[in-house]
């Protein structure tokens, strides 16, 4: 098993903090973003995912060779793999409202502020660096207004339960990323107690950005 | 049963297709994204949805209400209740690689394009129509390309095996979209074959903006 990653992706963070959750150990493999033009449009790279996003799982056995990618197409698929730790409940509506949770990060927030947008504004739309952090804070924060109510029934421990789920590993990199951007966190108390709360745990802080090798 | 809507939502066109690829006929609520302002913004859709984007699911019974968001959320929570139809496989795999295109579509392309984003770069960026056209076509080109090679083992009629699932729930409406732009879709044959075979099947049809009631 190899994952593909960058020490500040959010989408590759997100893994990350699933594999430890359910005591996976794949190797793990850096494609810095920044560096070189940015080694995901490398054509070797671009051969394991044409998108040219960041994260890819790669499977490989004796017979085949199986790539995979989109965090939470990962997540699922690990999920059904390896169900002992479960990061989905059984019951349905919860699964859904967990999902809801994670789409409204994974489409709503993250993908607007995701370093190929950041680049084009930049470089395309010729648009100033005041502009681009209004631009990174704008969706931030509206997308945590809307998930503080989302998240309301949380006890301030996990996004939704007594255990992680889907939505915690979308939300801590989120704010993570949000923090960089220096988000005032006091505006939004629930997502502030569970980043608090689940950064304690060692599965979290092994995911972090700081914690991976090609972080130095 | 109840779906908010609106007829150009590419996400509510997605979860159209799924319910008619299920058989299921809820009511139809539409939400007006243009007029008064932006119905979605509505002190009564809020409550509803607090992210103040289409679409939303609604069930109700004698004991209680379930409300649900997230167009992909709500495709596998159908999925989940009413799996008699299947819109995914029983293979991890397969699964695993149908969620990946739904997700390149959902996270990748279209929220770049999402009305609110054309907005911001309209109003607060006050950048002109013609690079807002370019910025259009450049993520559904991106997205497209790397899509034409995802659905290379495609037999021309579903993204994915002999029947439609989540993927061609998905792709449609964004192909549906680039129409829109003018996206030369000769350039993705694979993508257009999809398209062409889907759109002959009243489930498809059914589901197209054209059809809707809010249409007019």
């Amino acid at each position: 098993m190899k994952l593909y990653s960058y020490f500040r992706s959010s989408a590759a963070y997100r893994v990350r903090i699933a594999l430890n959750l359910k005591g996976l150990d794949p190797e793990y493999i850096p494609v810095h973003l920044v560096k070189n033009g940015g080694e995901q449009h490398s054509p070797e790279y671009h051969q394991i995912n044409p998108t040219e996003l960041i994260p890819a799982w790669i499977e490989k056995n004796i017979q085949d060779e199986f790539t995979l990618t989109q965090s939470l197409s990962i997540l699922e698929y690990l999920e059904e793999k390896y169900p002992d730790v479960a990061l989905l409940p059984q019951d349905f509506q919860q699964r859904a409202l967990i999902r809801a949770v994670s789409q409204s990060i994974a489409c709503d927030i993250h993908p607007l502020n995701n370093l190929r947008v950041l680049q084009y504004l930049s470089n395309t739309l010729a648009i100033s660096d005041e502009q681009k952090t209004t631009w990174y804070r704008h969706w931030i924060e509206t997308g945590f207004k809307a998930l503080e109510i989302q998240l309301k029934n949380s006890n301030g421990q996990f996004c939704f339960g007594e255990t992680a789920s889907f939505a915690d590993c979308c939300l801590i990199p989120q704010v993570y990323n949000a923090l960089r951007f220096k988000i005032d966190l006091t505006l939004y108390p629930k997502i502030q107690a569970i980043y608090q709360h689940c950064n304690t745990l060692s599965a979290f802080q092994n995911a972090a950005p700081e914690a991976q090798a090609d972080a130095a």
